[in-house]
């Protein structure tokens, strides 16, 4: 009993933790009333690709109790958040094209989440041996390997719809920059609506002030980065370019290094290249994915500084 | 005497043993018998590439003993290996297409084997600095550089016409799925037909009969997994599919870890990840060579589990 | 005052030599007379190219004394020579295509140039933890960003009028390739003619004659090689292909190692890896920067020989 702890009179209310904590996890929001916030505004945005991603999420956990990980492991999300995202991407390819059928995408979710739980250890296993945090290393493989292989689309096209009007009128709107800000928060989970956005910054704000205030900055950043090079409005506008600096700025300036000027620092320049590296990886056609997230966020975490100005918080102090 | 041992009166012997180790190295088979056999089925198949296999091995060599290499690391073929597949690929590519010239390749050959002996070296050191294998990364990065700079072609083009047939009867063919499974050893080494590929499995089944089993299991896997999702029977049947799949398995379930139910589920897992990856490079449309192998097992190879559950064999008391 | 040693009545001075360092660092030359000869030849060369990169090490050197580096990296140009590579690549970029304005390079560059210094410093940290150097990582990264991303093109297309004669004559002339070997020296840099490289061969020369031998022999031997192999004649009188063989070639032989036999012949497989990579490079139309340098060097460094026959220096012994 003590060796299968998921066993006893709680396992309904643990299986809930554990989803609502992993559905933050991709955010690193370890806490299980922002993750359901977040459920909601899935749930508001797009019911349909909610069930694929939590039938992701169910396969990875299944696969990750098989494994025998350690309990805090499977409830924080930390392995079982690949599947949760694998689902997502899934379904909102499944919602916007018809090529693939159901079943075939049924197969490909059931062999591909619980091979994320153990590509997801091994990674978290190979990257700690350096003290360094895995992020979503096994959701990009796996992904990359749906989007490229198969012929999943990543991004939605461009002509989705929200903003054709921006095309006739191509002079810079602020306020639809501002809206584009936000909504950057609603495409992690690839929900641009403004309304599931606002509900995901909530949830930040929630778990802790100083991430929601250098998520805002980093997606802030990325935008005006964007704005001052190309002139990609729709992308703007919809928040595609501010997500990845959101999700770069808010590990390092607040997660990761302990919060000062320097750190802080640090997380405007992750909030730049991140930009940066999406406009190459949206040139060169490749599957975004988190790419600029985790490449940006894995080479500044080496930023070290005489005297120690910059402190990383050490891997085993953190739960996410 | 003592520093050089090679001059001795057992010089041929030895020559010979080394070159009968290396045929097995690329599926980890050290044993001279299990390599006699390889190297009839590989006469048997195509006695041309064989020559030019035989060849870059000769340079490798020579180079190995330039560079002063322990004979235990000559022997095994641990940093030859990669001068015989590459010979092989050229051979390969010679035999498929006139649009090279034997001189070119000739020079080509060998400038690349003694340099992958140089880079087997390095990587080998490299990896064993955390305890990984450094398995075919020196052909991986020199073929890569071959077949990409010099339009070798890496695999050969669909029309091969060992199953021309099967376009015109598109329906599944258990059979042909079956020995395209047992065709998946012989890929190894680029040779399809189906009696080297019994040739080979019966070097495998010599030298470790656990090592076998995972062999099938893995490149059934590879093969099923694929079927499941895309309807490309040609490369099912020629056993494309199963290579892969077959090496990774080979490797994680028999060879780099203690035999047991979970490194069983890693080697399944590592089956199917290389059946991805594969299906990855071949869109993509580039060269190969053994990447899907060596990118699922450097990953897997990281697995742990709580309590040990999964236990690696440590570098040290291996020889491959 | 102690703390921030840059504010004393030497600090022009102190200014000056930094930036004459610099410029010798990307050939690992660091002494202010290599530095100031190396000036000379981008000046000949093209003024107004230098006066990018001047500007791009400027804001790196700003970038380096806020993040509050110590003083002996600051001098030696370790992280602020990707500003200086990164400045000289926009300016080469803006003089040669009129399709970039001048005040969204200037952007760029403001953006880049400082997050090339964080950047370079994590890398240095990072590679430092296995004692290996960071070279031009941070470049690459960046280069490569503002290449793909921003479509400014990294080496000048082939009709560059220089040898425009050299189509109509196609058969092999050896004074050129003599000439193409010399001018390998200055396309470190960009800047091809044949008394710049003089020129900066002569700065090489006067910081170590070794290393300069290793150079040379580097070259020469990657031109060779590619003679070999393909008839792109055009690249190699431009010196294309000796420049990161002639780079490899003097880290591995000259600097990193302690120059004995084996280390020259590993020099020389790196000379070969290098003008390996960079054909394919060429061929798959990716940036190419100074990525067959970086790549063959780390491999190589990794070599090892029983009883020590090549020997590292350790890193906490050389400035670069």
């Amino acid at each position: 009993l003590d060796r299968w702890p998921f066993f006893s009179f709680a396992i309904p209310l643990k299986l809930i933790n554990a989803t609502l904590r992993t559905m933050g996890a991709p955010l690193l929001l370890n806490s299980p009333i922002s993750g359901s916030l977040i459920l909601v505004a899935l749930i508001l945005d797009a019911p349909l690709t909610t069930c694929w991603g939590l039938a992701g999420l169910a396969l990875s956990i299944i696969m990750a109790l098989v494994l025998k990980q350690p309990q805090h492991i499977v409830t924080s999300g930390q392995v079982t958040q690949h599947g949760l995202l694998l689902g997502l991407l899934m379904g909102r390819a499944l919602l916007h094209n018809t090529e693939h059928s159901l079943i075939t995408t049924g197969i490909t979710l059931a062999l591909t989440a619980p091979l994320s739980v153990v590509a997801g250890n091994a990674m978290t296993t190979w990257l700690s041996q350096t003290n360094l945090p895995a992020l979503t290393l096994s959701y990009i493989l796996l992904g990359a390997c749906v989007c490229l292989g198969l012929d999943y689309p990543d991004l939605p096209t461009s002509t989705s719809g929200i903003l054709v009007n921006s095309s006739s009128v191509p002079n810079l709107q602020w306020s639809q920059v501002i809206e584009g800000t936000v909504r950057g928060a609603g495409q992690v989970y690839g929900c641009p609506t403004f309304a599931s956005s606002c509900l995901i910054l909530a949830a930040i704000l929630l778990f802790s002030p100083t991430m929601f205030l250098q998520a805002c900055l980093g997606t802030l950043v990325g935008s005006l980065c964007v704005l001052m090079q190309s002139n990609d409005l729709h992308r703007v506008y919809r928040g595609d370019y501010g997500r990845h600096s959101l999700l770069t700025a808010l590990s390092l300036g607040g997660f990761f290094f302990v919060l000062n000027f320097y750190s802080c620092l640090v997380a405007l320049a992750g909030a730049v290249m991140s930009a940066f590296i999406f406009q190459v990886m949206l040139k060169i056609n490749m599957p975004v994915l988190t790419v600029p997230h985790v490449v940006a966020t894995l080479v500044l975490l080496h930023t070290r500084m005489r005297g120690g100005l910059i402190k990383r918080i050490d891997l085993v102090y953190l739960t996410f």
